[in-house]
């Protein structure tokens, strides 16, 4: 299995890339070729600009899908982000690796989804959801939290982490990912608040090992249920009567709405 | 009033920037006082990163709260952050103003919060929420959406947008603005989906004046409700019997939780 892990971090040792290179380590010890995507030591530009396309189908005006397609269609995408482009194609799994920051991805790994994404090569209207470039293929995000597993349980004053991360399943459930259940570690900071940092960093290590021991077996993490394509009607709402599959939870900790 | 008002598009003559501007008129004509972040033509460096740290606290490892917290006690604040944050704490209106891109901001506005949010000046553990610095300012967030108004219903197939902005303001509702509801704009694209394009402009000229006019009025547009401060036990967890106010909705209308 081919496997890309995207990391975001701007901290070379950071937590965030020994969770990203124990997981490399447990796929390639498992005969998986693993290529690896740390932005930040890449200097990825996050910011979707006209600067970074030297080919323009419209000069007067930017728009930013017009031009994403036209450079797909021209073989003119710019140089960095056909590199990532071409590591999303060969890939069979893809790992995101981040730390929650203001209850989504840092900036840069935004900018990788917004510019790497391309409209008229990874979607369109109509390669999108089921009938998706990424079909067939598994992704899944790996996340860190500063706040405690209490905070950012169903119940926490934090959100549920599951949940905030919806919306960036959802985008990878566009392109047609099967897209499996987020790994989640809270608690990362709890040294600020007090704790013993020694025995914090044990905590961190035995996170560490047991992270990697999933990547040995990724069968066993469930994907997220997504409603199918027959669910919906040709105003792209849902059926009458149709059981709804969304990541959005209730209050309580059913993931699935009523 | 002061408002500042941060628009994130790379286009100068975007829908977005010309709804911006509408809001700016119309508060400007009220009496208010206006400041504008046009965060691309100022060039905003979205991702967090040592580079923006002429001092730190610690030269070994980079830690973005850290580095944030010693800069704001030591007013050595990076100077693009340190004017963002001036015009944020004069401001007692907040309006970002972007397209919605993968179910979220685009990358420099992420990275506008990721970095101008600072810890130790604009929130901190004992700061946040209800006793947070931004308490008493009023935010609202300003959004387009490509897709149609059916998509991005609360059935539709893009997901609730009102839902999918909840991270965002949740964000704003952690350094402690009340959050009003968002004014959300769809089927913005529609013009590439085959419409009749005079139609399709004549569309979005009727949507800016409407837009402006809410900005004469900010009074009638509803607050978002959260949960308060006594709402939580000292876990961090909602307390058992507690009516829940989250913008999590289930699949209905009704953005409450049951």
């Amino acid at each position: 299995m081919n496997s890309l892990i995207v990391v975001a971090h701007p901290e070379a040792n950071s937590f965030n890339r020994a969770l990203a290179l124990a997981a490399q380590q447990t796929l390639e010890s498992h005969g998986n070729q693993v290529r690896f995507s740390d932005l930040h030591a890449r200097g990825f530009a996050p910011d979707e600009h006209p600067r970074h396309y030297s080919r323009r189908k419209n000069h007067e005006r930017f728009d930013a899908l017009t031009e994403q397609r036209f450079s797909a269609e021209h073989d003119t995408l710019p140089q960095d982000v056909a590199r990532e482009c071409d590591d999303l194609m060969w890939a069979e799994l893809l790992v995101l690796q981040f730390p929650l920051w203001w209850f989504g991805m840092p900036a840069i790994l935004k900018g990788w989804m917004d510019r790497v994404f391309v409209y008229g090569k990874l979607y369109s209207g109509s390669r999108r959801f089921h009938s998706g470039v990424c079909r067939g293929k598994r992704a899944v995000l790996s996340v860190t939290a500063g706040a405690s597993w209490e905070a950012c349980a169903h119940d926490g004053q934090e959100g549920d982490t599951r949940l905030i991360l919806w919306p960036i399943n959802y985008s990878l459930h566009y392109l047609g990912f099967t897209v499996l259940e987020p790994l989640i570690i809270t608690g990362v900071r709890d040294a600020f608040a007090g704790e013993d940092s020694c025995a914090h960093e044990q905590g961190l290590h035995a996170q560490l090992r047991r992270h990697a021991a999933r990547f040995a077996d990724l069968g066993a993490i469930p994907a997220i249920p997504f409603n199918v394509a027959q669910d919906w009607d040709e105003r792209r709402k849902l059926k009458p009567g149709t059981e709804v599959h969304s990541p959005f939870i209730r209050h309580h900790a059913d993931w699935r709405l009523g």
